[in-house]
């Protein structure tokens, strides 16, 4: 069973996310029928909270108001739970942090609308702010998400398909969406743009490692630590990192055209895949350009001065290196 | 075939809606992958375009700016595609205005990411116009609808549903979107207090004959005008007005209780119901709520000055109780 921890840079900002928590629930209860059994569901599958971290270390960061901060945090971590309800559909995930997915639970109709109440919820949150700028932010990060995500399902065991292409979709999916938290705080503290920059490229970044890792750790995590099955992605046709680096190999190309051509994939190719993974070293090198990533996040945040809030990003860049969920 | 056609009120808008359409399909063609080729499917599958209606007659009702209530309009029907694209996975529908839906044609994956996609893309257009009242009046509007059809799903066949439920959930499913559409003219215009409520009380009731109608039409409309089966609605158990009305008639309660705590129904079933909906004049009373509706809807504008604007919404709701579509 998956259990929530607090991870280590988070400890600092226990109270302000307890706030997140109360407001995300009282919205999560406001439904009736389905919607609040569902919201009971969802309060327990508590996530790692790293936008909302990632909003309240840029505040702190830029010198902006905590308490606005803890509103849009509630906002956002609103919004990322919608996007997950719906990519569980299409990834048809039977399980989410060790427990059984929205879709899986009440089908996929009931997880579509769902999905769609969080997101009005959501904006709801941020219209209350009355910043039209974090909005404007946040209307984009749906758009390129949905943007790039539709772009993998075009590009599904697609052996033609670039590295850079996979950052561009790295980018949409997951890196816009950090950056666009990093943003929150500056612009409720009326930062200068280069501050606001500096902390929109370290969001960029760090995203971009996020997902690397997130993708490396799908095909070699096991259940337990993963809350869903090992090598998800492979199995249906999504190829990243670690399996582009392998396809650069001249010397297994036509193996792995030939399996990824039937568009499915058995266990025992899977096991294969694995095999000339490691023996590429297609992890330690993706994991050597999650590493790249970081060193880039540590470096934007050069130009700020030194607060707490800075120095809670630096350690929460670490620990992404450190993770092992 | 479903033939696109502009119907009489919306005649004097033509060169309005020409512009919207070219909005839309400038976003619509901004995606790559599938979503290019959805946005050139959803282009050829126009619909009547009532939301952008309501919103530019209230504009031009509330002597606001034109320019500015078409951008509107091209976001609200971007929105509206959005929650249509949901609305086939949840009704598994195939056809929606006599073509295939988007779930039939590229799976519900692409359908679940593609309905997103265009909500980040009409909320992005809603924060380009600067307006936030308008944002937070369109995030009201997704979490209602949805928080009504998760109620809905939460109801199937549901035989002990009151009519005034019925209501509540035509409000939150139809009603709310149409009033929110006529009142971003008063908002745009910065009308007074008063016009504005009359407006958005005007679209209330014109949404909810409007919802009225639609649920009417399921059960007696033909497969070739509806541009989709017949009783779709209730063979999924969505039991609509009509339905209701017979249920409250006691001889049949019995009959019809023991048919929908099957919780399917059969070809056979669907017309036996359909005979009792004629022969107790379901069908008739059901009409006649969405008169009153009509009615009360006309008599919101009557504090409005004699305009173009308004006379059109009068048409509008008098052209609602002869559509055939």
């Amino acid at each position: 069973m998956y259990e929530f921890k607090i991870f280590n840079p988070l400890s600092q900002i226990e109270d302000e996310l307890r706030k997140v928590e109360e407001i995300m629930e009282s919205r999560l209860k406001r439904g009736a029928g389905f919607a609040r059994e569902i919201g009971m569901h969802l309060l327990k599958s508590r996530g790692k909270r790293i936008r909302p971290a990632l909003i309240l270390f840029s505040t702190e960061a830029a010198g902006g108001d905590m308490e606005e901060a803890i509103s849009f945090s509630a906002a956002v971590e609103l919004l990322h739970t919608a996007t997950l309800i719906h990519d569980d559909i299409v990834d048809k995930s039977p399980l989410r942090r060790g427990l059984p997915t929205i879709n899986r639970k009440w089908g996929n109709d009931v997880s579509v609308l769902t999905g769609d109440f969080l997101f009005g919820e959501a904006f709801l949150l941020f219209v209350q702010q009355r910043n039209l700028s974090v909005v404007g932010l946040m209307a984009n990060v749906v758009s390129k998400m949905c943007g790039a995500e539709i772009e993998q399902m075009s590009n599904l065991y697609n052996t033609e398909e670039k590295i850079e292409d996979y950052f561009g979709r790295v980018e949409g999916k997951t890196a816009t969406f950090f950056s666009s938290c990093c943003q929150v705080g500056p612009i409720i503290a009326g930062a200068s743009n280069e501050v606001t920059n500096s902390l929109a490229s370290y969001g960029l970044n760090l995203g971009m490692a996020f997902q690397i890792l997130d993708d490396v750790f799908d095909l070699i995590g096991d259940e337990n630590t993963l809350g869903k099955p090992v090598g998800c992605d492979l199995m249906e046709g999504i190829l990243t990192l670690p399996v582009l680096l392998l396809l650069e190999k001249e010397e297994y190309k036509d193996e792995l055209c030939k399996i990824f051509s039937k568009k499915s994939i058995t266990d025992s190719e899977l096991t294969r895949i694995k095999e000339l993974l490691y023996r590429e070293s297609a992890f330690d090198k993706s994991f050597q350009f999650a590493k790249g990533f970081i060193e880039k996040a540590k470096s934007d945040l050069h130009i700020l001065p030194d607060t707490r809030g800075k120095s809670a990003l630096m350690k929460l860049a670490d620990y992404m290196l450190e993770r092992n969920f």
